[in-house]
């Protein structure tokens, strides 16, 4: 049993801190706005502030959507830095910048805390399953002590490298996912024109080479319409940002990358922001002229 | 007992003719190139000519590169259409632009002649295997007719809709794959600079929404940086050129699909045409002014 | 005086052809389309076929949209090589690809025909000024016979190598005019949306570095939203067509002019091809979800 | 005569500096590399500290080359806000993000200090002839006052909004400006494929639409392949980060602005940033697999 404070209580965040319950850790629940707190509140703990949170914590969870909210929950003057007692082990599973998350490592060794970098893909489906991939970033000491609680929320979970290495991986993750969005996107406006039998080209194009994740999961969005989320345009707008900037950083060239960076900028200008990422899809069909069906 | 004609013993039409003799037909094979003939010579049977291959067929194969190529064996004056019998069947499993495929159909119905567009996706292993996913266009009855031909090479068949759509759905699929490598390509040069353990990295990127038949079958080349083909940048670089003009056609805009067929364009225009597709990765390398490794 | 026949009374054409007339020559126009064959039939002469424009004539000047009309009116049954004496100069203003230029050259040929192929820059008001610019490509020798035809109607006359260069500098021209309008429309939204003062900020940027005649003519359209042609998103899209099909064959990777070309489709697909080309203003108002004002 | 203080004395702001000086102006230079001071020594005035420059200043001028640089420099606890008396009118030439001009300027409200965002245009040579153009944000009143001071140094002098304005308009500057290179070098390869006579496509590019102030002055860096700077790749690929990432900031979709940062930065990471931008032009040669002459 460990005491784990868990900062975030989000669709993804919630669930998550719900397994780590009933996998029989003492979880105490914190959110900036209460009114997503009940789900832990009811079954058994939550606390009015992040220090209230973190007293008597060995393991601090955080999942929040952005780089700036990371560092308000970590450095904030009221924020985990300034309680959390020497040795607290912090796990970040927010999506942020690899380079802020380098950052946060540092000032974490100044205060004595150990932080991982600990993203996860699998969208709210994989937080209610406990079905999530986590690309660790940090050592190898504190990756194997937090091994039991990534089993609870996660089934791929990867020790990458040293801390920014988990956010580098999900970022080269949703570089990955956008593209395949968007080709996929293209493909079917493509044989939409054509009058092509869309349920057996897709049939046929999940079989072979061009088969992936993304067609075998976004196809029905495509299909139907229907971009309720699953993983916002806005949230992928901001990963697409982390990508370019990293990847500028780093001295690599992404063409795809600066394209889908664009054209997912496009999407959420056109105030499809939250919907789901296959709403790429609609991007495709207005700049061909198309009914957005 | 169906006696077919096959047109085109390369690499991929090779072992796809032998999988229908062994099925139990009377194969005649003709290669336009007579060294590649031998193994249908040594299994029983291959023709000096056209004319000849075609004689008495009921079915006429075709496996070769380019529309122009089809175009010579179907129109030509020595050609398919200039000696088979009415009412033959034309299974062509070129890869070819779509436009071209309504135009040979057309050619083909005014010599009482029947045509399947039948493009195929897998690659070597896949017409060795018999494994092939097979897009087909053209009239239910003939698709029905061919049926238990098909079943000897492929293993996803599917008919898509009338003459052409085969091409179509080969053209989205050689969209859709080409995203798929150049987005790997971009996010293993990207993961290289951060120095994250790349095998670690492609394995939790596999496990989530990042997951692809490119990644899995892909990532091998890339890590090894072994491009044998597998499938050469030339062909592919054919295809995004018929995917690029397709849609121009179409009224339909593909970002994604005209940067790749520039990416393309460079990776062939730097040597590696006979490199597998996988080595678009050294692309990525060259414009982040990085080691080929 | 030369007897000169003129194929191709448009927008373009017949203001030449008045140009050519009030030079001295004897013009005799032809039209496709009679309606358009007016002015020159005011003018004193114009020809029910091609035949009739062409007896007789010393040169043939051919001003149609595109490759297959050019092919219509020289190869045709009843076009200008079937009827033209040998020796007759056949200068073909028309904006074509290159290669089908250098085909139509090698026909001439073997009809005893000198082609000269003669691409003009300016538009309408070019053509109505005697003041376009002409690039030629063909021999020397006909180069300077042509000349005093150019002078009727050109303001800068350049010959620029062999059959085929002449269109070769037009598609550049085309790229970089493209390049140009995109660029400037896409700093226009920026600017917008940070409520600079346009009028003040495209004057400095006019006398800089970022000075182009496409920031001088164009920024009127753009800021009074009046996309009267001018030059169609229709032909420049077939221009931008010839661009990325002549680099592709020359083994040429022009990644803007790939993306260019999308994006003019785009404009085309949304309905706006009968607009002059500064309306891809419209085009990055539309990705950025912002009003087309 | 008005008591200025400049900093950076580097290539820009070095004979900006003495034409200021030689306009009557009492100036004192500071520079944080003092090597690069010896002009203005020479010309009687430098001060070894920015506070030593700034005191009794009623004007400082600033031109360093990033927005770090200027924060450093205005922000810092020995820099110009900290020893500047209330009052003092700065004037930053230096090319930085929008949104730290803006920070910047609330900053020296908070002093009582007035700031005037002032980036130029002109390169060297127009540094050297004061013959710069020059992008105003800030106040009427600011601007007005500052006016003697910018007609010293520039020839074309906008006042395009309030602070920040001069910094959009100097990242549109930049948009255009890459965009007319890359479109240039493009078409200078696409031509030099099909053996243009280059000069003389050139010369009639130059004189239509297509003409610029970048091919009439990067033309001979082009065809010399001498990339003396001139403007340095690694400065305009500082610049199109700023453009990409203030687009995104204000929802404005740029995919030509998105490719150019791509293709900077590939330049860049080939080696060429101390090169004139112009050298964009080795790029597309190395894309397309060509010497790069």
């Amino acid at each position: 049993m460990t005491r784990i404070a868990f900062i975030g209580l989000g669709i993804m965040g919630s669930p998550m801190a719900v397994h780590l319950q009933q996998g029989g850790h003492q979880v105490t629940g914190h959110n900036l706005d209460p009114s997503r707190t009940q789900p832990l509140v009811d079954a058994g703990a939550a606390a009015p502030t992040i220090a209230d949170a973190v007293d008597g914590a060995e393991v601090v969870a955080v999942m929040v959507p952005d780089s700036p909210d990371v560092q308000d929950v970590l450095l904030g003057e009221h924020g985990v830095f300034a309680h959390a007692k020497p040795g607290t082990l912090v796990i970040d599973f927010s999506s942020i910048r690899p380079d802020v998350t380098v950052d946060l490592a540092k000032a974490a060794q100044h205060k004595g805390i150990r932080l991982l970098d600990a993203p996860v893909s699998g969208g709210e489906a994989g937080a209610l399953n406990g079905a999530l991939s986590i690309m660790v970033g940090g050592s190898e000491a504190d990756f194997a002590e937090a091994c039991p609680i990534f089993d609870l929320v996660g089934r791929t979970v990867v020790h990458v490298g040293s801390n920014g290495a988990g956010q580098t991986v999900k970022a080269a993750n949703q570089l990955i996912v956008a593209a395949n969005i968007e080709a996929l996107a293209e493909a079917v406006v493509f044989l939409e024109a054509y009058d092509v039998d869309l349920t057996a080209a897709l049939d046929v194009l999940g079989g072979g080479l061009a088969g992936s994740a993304v067609l075998e999961q976004k196809r029905g969005n495509m299909t139907s319409g229907d971009f309720t989320p699953g993983f916002r345009i806005d949230l992928h707008h901001k990963d697409l940002g982390i990508v370019t900037s990293a990847a500028r950083e780093a001295g690599v060239v992404v063409p795809l990358g600066g394209a889908l960076a664009q054209l997912m900028a496009a999407a959420r200008a056109n105030g499809d922001g939250d919907l789901d990422h296959s709403a790429l899809l609609r991007g495709v069909r207005r700049l061909s002229g198309r009914s957005l069906g």
